[in-house]
């Protein structure tokens, strides 16, 4: 390996107090952010502004992504926007025969750099990427479909958030246990037993992150990062629509590793011919002894059932829920809960997807309403936030792939449509397949409805389910919660009963909850440092972002000792 | 619940500190045990002294062993101990349909209770369970087969330690994320967006612990206490011999839940009837979502697989090898490989097996010394030791059950015998099966002898292993520790690159390595707050105790966010 010229020194100065603030925020779980939301914050210091940023984006398209990886056996690549064009980009394929061996040739040396490096190593990523966060926008906007300015914010900042938190649950956790210890043990007159022990992080070995198609970098960088900084290889293996984020991460993973005198191959790509399958290959490789997944039940329960030589951490579906019993902000909740059913086409796991309303109404601050009326004041709040056609298209995103599209055609026949969806034009990509969400009327003591919303309906569809009362909508949640999963769940009440019992509910089935939101904040919607992202607890989601349960078995703790 | 006789505060009084100095320990693993080893420093201040604890212990034989469970459907029992009596003890036997649902009535009050009090109420329960060290001594003397003295301290103190070190890894990680925050993200000019929030550690369910026959209050207790300390209700599934020790604890921790006001029925006993193989069924009932396990490697294989709904936490086989390069105390070696071998008639998890020594023989502080002086010079230190009838029945205790007996006997078919097997007389217990370990000589460059040393022969064997060369040795370590897991690893060496070598080994393949061990430290004894017993990154353990890992996911932490 040649000197490297990113030295430990010079790492510490730039990042340790960063690493320091995160730690601290951890504990505090207050709010804090080192990486800016607003697009104009980005333009100096090195960083890319937003017409750079455009500028490195186009220059990806149409050709090959070169990464200099050990075992490439051809090319292969076919990722087409959800805004239309296809974007002609190449990745290097992989002989995994040949990379996996490569991967684990740099362990031991990253093993001994110890986790203050690895943690300094990892952020100079993240610092590079957020650097880079313009390019970055445009590759998840054409990749999942969000609108540019949500694919820069949780495509960019939250992402890289989301990675440091990970970075800094990894740190502490590995710093749990001193490096070494003396150990005296009284023998009364004789003399003490005397030890010099030594306690060194251990990876488990080459870590395989499986992105997802709709949050490919927020949803991949608390896995990558987690395994990384815990001394583990990681091999990305993208979802085959979002490939271009995670190829430029891998990339400037691969440029970090080498400046700082480390193996790059550390950090690879794994990207699939059509129809491959390679994650499934891969899941079961004895190499492999961690893996990261987001994405569906069905393939999620495989990897746990399967993939037994691995730790196997996943976030699967669930079916989020929203208890309406009463509130003192009528005109904040609907607009609330309109924006949350809207934002990027309902494609979010912590979307909410059943209204549970009282079948005879609620109370709020307007006076009394009726379900009917609470739906079709929901609905009219949607149809205003999404009245005009720009407005949409920056909320709304396109939606992802023609499933999601097959779903809310679909959507319509279960029941009556409390508002429809309807198409909207998007001057810049006329391709982009928009849509603005439907609510459709349900009757939660009906049978036949409850197939509808009993599982999970991924997209811009959501179902006002009527309930005989509170109580039984909170006896639903717990069976939705218990049975289905749930990312998050929220509550609208002024009741200091019922929110007790909302409350216990999600104690008792491990459900995230958000209370009486009326403002800014929305119930899809966490911040690293202080939010969980799930809980591990419920069928959702076997591991919550991000904490120490999610780092801790990473990595094992070797001890040698010796006679003092 | 009637008023709790321990309060808080009398709780908080009695072991906050002690809880503290745990906390503290973990962290510096310095020497630290608030469990007296010695017999006679038990008898005041309420703990039964030698003759107490013995009147004590025959109380209990030879009737009912009552407490008081739901669901108690008849009564089962028939340990015979391995130093002859049958003990006549009758447990009530449980209707699983009525007891699991029972166990769960009480989660939402030890829930509400919080970390703290819930890790003092556990503490409690391991101070009383102190005070009674020489009662439990016997139980677990005449269930696993120890000798009275490694049955005290395995079993009391020893097993103490593990439980309050779990009970300390489990505050420590319920409290790493405050009860509440406050969180406010500024907006520019516009208000900030404020939230508060709540943090609570849930419990994930009934926790399951399987008892062992060998060590049943050292191996059961960090499981029992992690989960409890979590909030986990813990149903407590003994090994049919080996009863009496974890029924006894589980009287003691009903009775201080019902003093501290809590459920007792948050800890109850299942043992099965002859034949029932109840943990199978247990194991995947869905209440079920912890298991705890030592034993062997194809149950544990067969819980990792089946028990999909649970955490499981297993302890299996493993092959434990000693590298013999070279020492600087020769004698000293001889003196601590030879108590190694022959503590317990062999039959700890961490005894060693393979002593794989140079077939040209080694360096020692009084000359070369050949492979077959090394073992004739092992045969003779062990044959030393054990050469009192008396001191050979203190060390080596009883043979647990008639199988190790079957092995001991079929192992001197393996090769060529260093030492032979001698029955010990018990003056005290005439039908003790008690025997001393046999050494037998194999060739580790000989296919038919791999078969012996390369699978695990539970109990008083070992193999003294020729190999080509130390490098030869540490290869053979390697493929040991990766394919057939390791508790322990010990290695002799005056030379500074071997040392390095075994070293990069143990780190590589997750083992733990004692060096040079001439004095009263043994490979096959750990420390709790200090040591790692295993390691959880080889096949023989899935677990490490004690380290966050293993009690990070016993809980998961629920948020409730409100609009501030």
């Amino acid at each position: 390996m040649a000197a490297a010229q990113l030295t430990t020194d010079a790492l510490a100065e730039k990042h340790r107090s960063t690493l320091d603030q995160a730690l601290d925020t951890i504990r505090t779980r207050a709010y804090w952010s080192p990486h800016p939301e607003h697009p104009k914050a980005y333009g100096e210091n090195g960083s890319l502004d937003a017409a750079a940023g455009l500028d490195a984006y186009k220059s990806l398209l149409d050709r090959r992504f070169e990464l200099d990886q050990p075992g490439t056996d051809g090319w292969t690549g076919g990722e087409i926007s959800p805004y239309g064009p296809a974007l002609g980009v190449e990745y290097p394929h992989a002989d995994i025969d040949v990379l996996l061996p490569a991967m684990r040739a740099g362990m031991a040396a990253w093993r001994d750099a110890g986790a203050e490096v690895r943690a300094l190593v990892c952020l100079e990523i993240l610092a590079r990427i957020s650097a880079r966060t313009h390019e970055f926008a445009h590759a998840v906007m054409h990749t999942s479909g969000q609108a540019f300015m949500m694919a820069f914010q949780a495509g960019g900042p939250h992402a890289q958030d989301r990675g440091l938190e990970a970075v800094a649950y990894a740190y502490a956790e590995q710093t749990r246990t001193p490096g070494s210890a003396d150990w005296s043990k009284p023998q009364g007159k004789r003399d003490p037993l005397e030890l010099a022990k030594s306690f060194t992080p251990v990876a488990r070995g080459v870590a395989l992150m499986i992105g997802c198609n709709t949050f490919p970098t927020w949803n991949g960088y608390p896995g990558l990062f987690a395994s990384l900084a815990t001394g583990n290889p990681v091999l990305v293996k993208p979802h085959p629509r979002a490939v271009l984020p995670l190829a430029l991460t891998v990339r400037v993973a691969r440029e970090v590793l080498a400046e700082a005198g480390f193996d790059p191959n550390l950090v690879a790509l794994a990207v699939e011919r059509p129809g491959e399958g390679i994650a499934k290959t891969l899941a079961v490789r004895p190499e492999i002894r961690i893996i990261d997944y987001t994405g569906s039940t069905a393939f999620g329960e495989w990897l746990e059932t399967h993939a037994r030589q691995a730790q196997v951490y996943t976030e699967k579906a669930g079916v989020n829920t929203v208890v309406v019993d009463s509130t003192d902000d009528y005109k904040g909740m609907l607009s609330n809960l309109a924006f949350s059913l809207s934002l990027y086409s309902g494609q979010m796991c912590t979307t909410p997807q059943n209204l549970l309303i009282p079948r005879d109404g609620i109370t709020t601050d307007a006076g009394p309403k009726s379900y009917d009326e609470v739906v079709t004041d929901l609905a009219a709040a949607v149809g205003g936030l999404l009245g005009d056609d720009a407005r949409a298209n920056a909320l709304l995103g396109a939606l992802v792939n023609p499933d999601v599209k097959a779903r809310l055609e679909a959507a319509a026949g279960l029941g009556e449509v409390a508002l429809a969806s309807r198409e909207v034009p998007n001057p810049d990509f006329p391709d982009a397949v928009v849509r603005t969400p439907v609510i459709v009327k349900l009757d939660g003591s009906k049978p036949d409805d409850e197939a509808a919303y009993f599982s999970e309906c991924f997209g811009p569809v959501s179902f006002a389910v009527s309930v005989d009362s509170t109580t039984d909508a909170l006896e639903l949640l717990r069976r939705t919660v218990r049975e289905k999963g749930a990312m998050t769940v929220g509550a609208y009440t002024t009741s200091a009963d019922t929110e007790r019992a909302v409350e216990e509910v999600c104690l008792e089935e491990s459900a995230q909850l958000s209370l009486n939101l009326t403002g800014g904040v929305y119930v899809n919607q966490t911040a690293a440092f202080s939010d969980f992202h799930g809980s591990g607890g419920n069928p959702a989601a076997n591991a919550a972002l991000c904490d120490s349960a999610f780092v801790a078995n990473r990595f094992r703790v070797v001890e040698v000792r010796r006679q003092a």
